[in-house]
């Protein structure tokens, strides 16, 4: 046995060949959740799979697995490499594609180098995680870890009018296994950051320990239609202003130094929305999230008292809605740790950080330990042609994850 | 000679007759400028016109003068009484119609008392007054005060694609006589409030002093679309944040205590617009009113360096272009003082108050003293079906126009 490593050239060309398929007549990067084009991307996985004598193994909701026992008792939990192949529209070719192409190649490395793990490998792809053709998004590690019915997941209706099941039953990847048979001694997901923070403090790994909880809503300002001339100040019911009133509020309470909430208002609409009438109703959204569930609590309560306190101060209505919601999700401490150690081990800095974005791994934590590894995301752009990560890094990832593996793989 | 007094019967049952001319299918009233419902109040209005014995006079931009000499000399400038009798969609019935119905009214009185004028009066309805078909609006009034050339007044090219001088001839309307023929001695006229004021006070009259200047402009606040989630809040340059910002300065403008400046935000709207999705683009109008010139433009002022600094702060850019903009307008002292004494000797009480809304009476104020009276508007409401003041208040103004046209017509 050598020390194991990764094929860099392997890897990065394995990306690159995924992301030149799905390309759509403008030449976007096009690879729904179980069309054509993500059939054509599964195709490829799997026969990668099978060129490196994985046993593939297809669940009844799509989720591929590429199974390496090196010899180890099919009774020891496996350690579980995952993400994604499936794409928004015009994506770029490194979000999911990068954790499931480098996680094979640790395997690949791993037998290469004659490894005799004391567990099993397995590298995951999971169906519909991005949720821009069906929702729920992270779909398939949701189903994996029995947080959402298989049934009702088959039955999800996509933006086409089309039905989950049905649709994996025509590409061919409704496959046979039971959702959730392979129950992981530890997850680890390897990811591009696709956020600013890595780039921006030069550091090539990020040691993931949590990943926001979020919360949506969506909220209604009810005030009157006045004459913008002949209406004076004191009487005006202004629903415009009162929701600019709760977007200043919202930063306000994120910019504390002390704080690791952020908050956007990415939607807004005012009626009758007339230069010269005072908005009768605005309509915005709010995304709040947080690492802290208890924080995320407290922020949605601060924002709610607000909105309470405005509504009497400005003598408009205000309804908030809720959109959907999630809790905040600890990786677990000793992955992070071994993250941290390996990528140490290779003189690569690390920064412990949160995930603003939803991943796979969070799905998995509700069953395994998890943790996840991120690499830096050029000027912070993802779901977008621009997206980038060098080469270099792309590599220095793939080496924290293979070293991160070997280790737990190892125990007994 | 007996007081001359309004026919409160009559003018009410005009207001009301006039009101049920140009509905639509739906039973709306729409009397746009120019089109066959327009022609169709015209006629009406020219009929009781003759039936009073005036002398009619149309000009080539269809504005309509009705003429009582009353035994003065021609070569005497005239009591011009005016307003408009055209309508937004779905109007309400009092809006310029009063005005012009009023003057009518006060003219038959003063005739059936056997007043003897010093002076000719007049009562005038000016074309497209409203610019709901065809920009700019007060269209009539601003050629008779000479600050628009005919030809390109007849040239205006409306919402339906239809060329106003056309449509003048068609409707039998394109008169002979020269735009400004008749240059009044003074101006006066009677109008809906359109606003809260004189309800809210509980005060019957308003002597309209001044009108607002309007400054219109469109801001684009042009920033970065980041990920909601994976976005640290001091790295966001959001646009939404500093389009709230402006609104909340704005407010802050028009709240202080000894401003007369109002200040709204009609329009929004973000780019992407999406709930996740820092927005990238913001663009919103701002429509800036204020009496005094001097003060309008220091308003305008401040909102410049605020939006320069805030350009700076937020790092985003930001532009704003220049929509519209009037110079307030200052109505002749002793008119207003009349107006005051008239209301007085009735029992009436009045506020001084500016107008927030545009009026003939602001052009005819280039080329002669003019002033304004108000009457309540019930909740504010204009340009709307609602629209609505009582009985008793229309006959209560009509009454404190003739007595003010009373005097100035017996002026040497």
């Amino acid at each position: 046995m050598t020390d194991p490593s990764i094929n860099a050239e392997r890897m990065l060309r394995r990306i690159r060949e995924l992301g030149q398929i799905g390309r759509d007549g403008e030449g976007r990067l096009v690879r729904l959740a179980c069309t054509d084009a993500d059939k054509a991307g599964r195709d490829r996985l799997v026969d990668w799979l099978r060129q490196a004598d994985l046993e593939v193994a297809i669940d009844r909701i799509g989720n591929i697995f590429g199974i390496w026992s090196g010899g180890a008792s099919e009774d020891r939990a496996p350690i579980l490499i995952g993400s994604h192949i499936d794409t928004v529209v015009n994506a770029g070719i490194y979000d999911g594609c990068y954790g499931v192409l480098a996680g094979l190649e640790v395997i690949e490395a791993m037998k290469a180098a004659g490894v005799a793990p004391a567990r099993p490998v397995a590298v995951a792809a999971f169906t519909n995680e991005e949720g821009a053709r069906y929702v729920p998004d992270m779909m398939g590690s949701l189903v994996h870890a029995a947080g959402l019915a298989l049934d009702d997941a088959l039955a999800a209706v996509g933006t086409d009018g089309s039905v989950l099941g049905a649709e994996l039953r025509r590409i061919g990847y409704a496959g046979s296994r039971e959702p959730g048979f392979l129950r992981p001694h530890a997850y680890v997901e390897l990811h591009i950051e696709q956020g600013p923070v890595l780039e921006r403090a030069g550091v090539p790994i990020g040691a993931v320990e949590s990943l926001q909880g979020i919360s949506w809503q969506r909220v209604t300002i009810d005030g009157v239609a006045n004459h913008a001339g002949t209406t004076p100040t004191a009487m005006r019911r202004d629903a415009g202003y009162a929701a600019a009133r709760v977007v200043t509020f919202l930063r306000d309470r994120a910019r504390r130094p002390d704080t690791r909430t952020v908050a956007t208002v990415g939607c807004v609409a005012f009626k009758p929305n007339v230069i010269n009438i005072v908005p009768s109703r605005a309509v915005f959204t709010v995304d709040l999230r947080d690492p802290d569930e208890q924080r995320l609590q407290a922020e949605e309560a601060l924002l709610a008292a607000f909105l309470r306190d405005l509504a009497a101060e400005e003598g408009v209505s205000i309804a908030a809605e809720k959109l959907a919601r999630t809790e905040p999700v600890t990786f677990d401490r000793r992955i992070v740790k071994l993250v941290e150690d390996a990528a140490g081990r290779r003189g690569l800095a690390t920064i412990r950080m949160t995930s603003g974005a939803g991943h796979d791994a969070q799905m998995i934590a509700r069953i395994a330990p998890a943790g996840m590894i991120f690499v830096p995301s050029a000027g912070g752009i993802s779901h977008n042609p621009r997206e980038h990560t060098d080469d270099g890094e792309l590599v220095a990832g793939a080496g924290v994850l293979l070293e991160v593996v070997a280790r737990l793989s190892g125990e007994a």
